[in-house]
């Protein structure tokens, strides 16, 4: 499957929490991680958007559901896709493994809009939205692509 | 309105990002902030059901609606609710509020299971169950009461 | 004694890591804690800084000796010193003191610059100058007063 | 030079402030990150020295001087050296530079004691003797071999 695109995170001990496991706000911000490298992968870097072009992806919802703990010094694999991509709103999915057993730790979800840098809803730049509508095509699935 | 169990927070350094808001995983924080205490309200400090009674409060999903920034230094209120209890699971609501204007800065919600300390489901212990199923009926509208 | 500004914070379960001590880290977000509520006794907001007169204390050294660990949901308080106030230079010296019981946990001293926005060595202005150096002075042990 | 254990990590935007640098207090996770990877060079995971032997590096110092500001998407090599090995304490220094650039930002030093999961001091158990030793010696400057 090549419609997430994966990049890796191993648990750091400031991460964990006194139950031993890590603690799940942390989920949110390898979920940011995830998103960086998929833009990456898409061909910009996110800083860019922000000092060139004036566009901030700003979070309006997110989620998490946890399934089995991510515990310390485990590599994680995270997977992120593009579920979303209109004009001023964008939305990502993502997954959390263990990268050394495949085992689901968590699902999340996050939804954008676009702002300026005083926080102000804008459309997103042409050449962003060309960039985004082509790696949401190349992450639906097949059978929604008729 | 006393179905909510409020507390407050002052937003600190280290929670904003440089975009100038905080943080959205940080809100997550708060969240655990407002869950503690309102357990304290209701008669107990949480740390005892881990160390005397085996039982720990896992978190199991979680979201959050960000409506308006959280701003560094700002003073917040924190509002916590009880939306479910049941015997193994516990589900509780949130809002973020700024406390000088109250406006509305967020709203969430968690779900949790109650495990040992080795992450096995379990059954929160009938000392809990009573004083949960109190508050649970302190913070439910008066027309879900009959 | 006078000479320290105290305020408190409670632990939270996202400082604990898995050793079930609060991290390392963690201590230096309690020494911001304690600066800005120094500033604000002082008779300001740091912000009013950042924002009207375009100061930041940008930190240029800082340090921990950490004594005892500090547990899970403990009522600290953070005690906080003005050690020295030049023109482009503030040094600050702290301890963590748990609330209940008094003991010491940990002590620290952090180092600052004062820059404008774009990170540039400035003068301190005047109005804080002042502010500075009472505070200094009444943190100051009797005996160097002469 | 070959005395330094070089890592890297990239800079989220979690770890920003309003400012637009890297908050102070994480410097001390990325000592961290450097620690445990001078550890797996050596030759073991921290955690099994946590897990199978009982033995937990407690922090007692840390201290950082700030050179130069992180910035957001940065990639940044940690360098980390063991400064001391003794039986019953340790010692580390580290660098942070950019990666691309070679700039300095920022100098540490951290000191452990060994301590059991009660946190009562102990002897660090042979094994991992000799292995600090080694690799304390590979660390020294040529001319203190003698």
């Amino acid at each position: 499957m090549h419609d997430f695109l994966e990049t890796t995170v191993r648990v750091r001990y400031a991460e964990t929490d006194q139950m031993g496991y890590v603690y799940y706000g942390n989920f949110f911000v390898w979920f940011e991680v995830g998103r960086v490298e998929l833009l990456r992968q898409m061909g910009f870097a996110y800083k860019e958007m922000e000092q060139h072009d004036d566009s901030y992806i700003i979070v309006a919802e997110a989620s998490c559901r946890y399934l089995r703990p991510a515990l310390y010094d485990d590599l994680l694999r995270i997977r992120t896709r593009i579920t979303e991509a209109r004009r001023r709103t964008l939305r990502f999915a993502y997954e959390i493994r263990n990268h050394s057993t495949g085992a689901l730790l968590a699902t999340g979800e996050t939804t954008h809009v676009i702002c300026d840098r005083n926080g102000r809803p804008k459309t997103l730049p042409a050449k962003y939205r060309k960039l985004f509508a082509v790696a949401h095509r190349a992450a639906a699935p097949a059978h929604s692509q008729t």
